[in-house]
């Protein structure tokens, strides 16, 4: 009885943090839909809606087996947790869909919907399955004492340098860089970006929690409870550093800048929330969040379009957080470099050659009217906002506030 | 001790479920205020935070006696589950709750607020608790076999047969068929729908997993891991299925087909979870993705006005997940069939009498004047958004994303 | 191995309730938001986004050890429950973050971010954790006897009355008193204002639930399905007190006046969840309702300006809900009195001082020019909406709703 508990508490546990996980889908969906145009609203949530759906499929079907063992759709896999293989599965097909939906907010806005849906099937069946086996799955990185606890390379730096990759070859969006200049396209609406950031911070608990992946004995406790607090201490110190580094630099705390500091404080401490605790989760934290500012300006130096920072959150900070563990955590420094710059370099010819070959197909990228009308009426004929609908409604007083 | 240990596992993950199915009534309210016009969206927010606090109170009053036993407020009623009652009666009430707030959204634009409120009440304290006390609270129905585990005939059908109902005695919205046309009233935030389907989808793991009502031994977890996974796979195939079809039907892959597929997907596999696994699951979410396109297109031609589309997701696709569990599930069809038709021909009886008196009562339908305007103005005296202000803000550019 | 399950189950049931706790951020957030003007939204979110982290941050610094004793950063910190001290520290720590953004959305509209800020570390660091060791300490106050088991007073009349004696140091926002004369300023945005009271609600019952701070026995069991109970029953009875209500009053049922209900009917059940029960929760929840009606109506007439009703939510009503301990749950009513009234004068006093501090070096308030353009401008350089976007983009109809 008292294994049945614990297999009981274990199964509970995976579902509760695989949830968390799965609320990271309508946080990136509303952080990138936020920070796009008014005009391509239904065309992001369209992307991060159906690659939860793709994606998992994708990975339950194939993705699974090549990461993990075992013959597609679970055939023949021993379980490797104290829980059911479905859990099991549904725990790690949510990682998966949150390294594919890394993708979709920088390629935003010039993408096709058919070639994304594609992308998204490839990189999620074999792409982030084949590069996570080197390390969870049990191969040569995990042999050689690399140390990724919940996917700072796995899952971000694979999803945010598939990202680059994939604006590489798409290119940047019109009117972007016009005459050698950088001209803000401004995100449409804050308030999609703020409740999207909110979620993915909770989420992010999960995430990493969940990453213990058992959750009934005291060192499983006392692990998930470490675990949290680096977390909370390395996010909450990113988000400060990066408000107080905007604010020196542009004058004014910057809120995008803030957000994205917040996210790189949770990218940067996700390969050693389990090593790193304290001040070390501070600092680590800290200088994920002045990264990710270098980075953003650089690349916009460099006329990279990525529209919503994430080959910079979660491609650049998943290098540093990995890194980080060999600096803080106590990891091979050489083992952790070369780890995640084999899974950056994995993950950018991914990105590019599938975009390539997506371009070569004529599913890379929209033509130039479609994108200029917007995404929502091209490429799925409706709009996000009914807008007369919005300005024809009486203007009365509100009684009560 | 070890006793206390499960009942206490078992008490927090009702709790846990509890708190996800309470998250359908945001997931609901989004869902449909995005779908509906700007100028209702306050009665709309209303009218779903309202019947969950009405409904809740009216269950706990005498809905819970009528549909487990024992009398009002609890008085006297011997607990099920292996956990205290005030927990499973807080479970169930959120079931209550979700059942009511489905009606909300399709007979929206032009049910009077008062009349929407009496209606929760009764549908909460004596319609949804007398229909489900045939199965869920040991009655015929589950003598014969029926076999519904979560609630797609029981909470899903129940819900749309009587929004099919209501839908049918209060006729549809002015404007919406014109000399015999066929005329888009279209949802004026995309933006919220997308949120609210996002929700609803991650709260349905609580309201399939959850339904096996006890989580703290080993059968408990194998059940619980393999409801979470088939709920996945349906809810995934249905938003592919809709998606592909709806591309196929319009040449485009159309947003409120492809979130009401996903959301068709999930009621379809809520019936039988527990015994449709895999490739079942699969086959139960696509056809309820595709049957919820052909609902839709079908009430539309038959000029039954529905707003969210809530009669074919929930009652069309509630009816097909019921039968599913005898083709692919292993339950008796006829039962299945039996069962779901009466539950179907219960709720809409109780929707369409029920508005109907309401009607002669003068508590159905809004002034034609009153709907032109706007429930948000007639209805509460105020507006959801304060578009002079909107426009009435300095345009500049940011400086940072 | 029977105690490790206890151990581990107490660790994951404070994670999962510290996550709910946390979600009272974006669920502060976007009410606040929703009830401000739109140009001031990024301003309420970075508020509120940064509260959070500076918030924890000195809480983890130096506010946990006054509060609970140890010293700087958990050094020398015996635990207290049956859990890691880093999960204690995470459970109190958003409780401590809860308080701070409750001053937020009151001084809205007219407060300097960084003067905010500023307060916001002090009222953590110091305030908060200085009052509410009196109770929650081991200080005097629990060793009269006062009963605040989730703290309606710790939290929310601390946060209530310090957010009171900030809006009287800074004075109401421009306009809206003109000639002796109340004018609504009525906030931009019911969606968001919805979808912010909706996530309060769910993320209420990990406050009040995981304030039992160990759910590992049958006695945890009992106390936690009693505790979810209460809180639902006096948010849905503050609710519908507050929506009957504001209907005699106003004539039609009012939005804001019914979520501040359901708000007013959580804080007041806050205090003695674990004691009072059925009827005596619906009588504590519905009397909070009517009393938040009855607050913002005389602090309107005062010219008291808090914008979203804090004060009279969290301050008035915790009040109430302290007091009612005494007179449903069987607490000492002089004691309670005392209790809450040292709580509301301490919170009070150091908003006000602190906000007069601010203004003496010039970090208080924004200037005349800066409220008129709207803080996101003026404040973060940026705005909320990109509203030509909005208005540019072109009209079709949807084709599939």
């Amino acid at each position: 009885m008292t294994t049945d508990l614990a297999y009981a508490l274990d199964t509970f546990g995976l579902l509760m943090c695989a949830l968390l996980v799965m609320l990271m889908q309508p946080g990136f969906a509303l952080l990138e839909a936020g920070l796009h145009s008014a005009k391509n609203l239904v065309n992001i949530l369209m992307k991060n809606f159906a690659d939860f759906a793709v994606a998992g499929l994708a990975f339950w079907a194939f993705g699974f087996a090549l990461m993990y063992g075992g013959g597609p759709f679970l055939a023949g896999y021993e379980p490797a947790l104290n829980a059911p293989v479905a859990m099991e599965l549904l725990f790690q097909l949510v990682f998966a869909a949150t390294a594919a939906t890394i993708v979709s907010g920088a390629i935003g806005g010039r993408a096709k919907f058919s070639g994304y849906l594609i992308f998204s099937v490839v990189l999620t069946a074999t792409v982030y399955p084949m590069l996570g086996r080197w390390h969870w799955g049990g191969g040569w990185l995990s042999e050689l004492g690399f140390h990724d606890f919940a996917g700072s390379s796995v899952v971000h730096a694979v999803g945010g340098f598939a990202a680059l990759g994939a604006v590489l070859a798409l290119g940047p969006r019109l009117g972007r860089y016009v005459g050698g200049k950088s001209v803000a396209l401004p995100g449409h609406n804050m308030a999609l970006a703020g409740i999207g950031v909110f979620l993915l911070w909770i989420a992010w608990f999960g995430f990493n929690g969940g990453s213990q992946l058992s959750f009934s004995t005291t060192e499983d406790a006392v692990a998930i409870a470490g675990i949290a607090l680096s977390t909370y201490l390395a996010s909450a110190a990113g988000a400060v550093a990066a408000l107080l580094a905007s604010w020196a630099l542009f004058a004014k705390p910057d809120f995008s800048m803030t957000i994205n500091g917040a996210l790189a404080g949770l990218v940067a401490i996700t390969a050693g929330p389990d090593v790193i605790a304290g001040g070390g989760a501070v600092a680590v934290g800290a200088l994920g969040g002045l990264l990710v500012i270098g980075s953003v300006l650089l690349l916009d130096r460099l006329r990279i379009d990525d529209p919503v920072g994430a080959v910079s959150v979660h491609g650049v900070v998943g290098v540093w957080g990995t890194l980080a563990v060999g600096l803080f955590g106590g990891a091979n420094l050489g083992v952790q470099l070369l780890g995640t710059l084999c899974y950056a370099l994995g993950a950018f010819t991914a990105g590019f050659v599938g975009f390539r070959v997506l371009h070569l197909l004529g599913l890379a990228r929209v033509s130039a009217n479609d994108e200029v009308a917007g995404l929502d009426v091209s490429e799925h004929g409706t709009i996000g906002y009914s807008t007369t609908d919005l300005l024809n409604q009486p203007v009365v007083m509100s009684s009560g506030d």
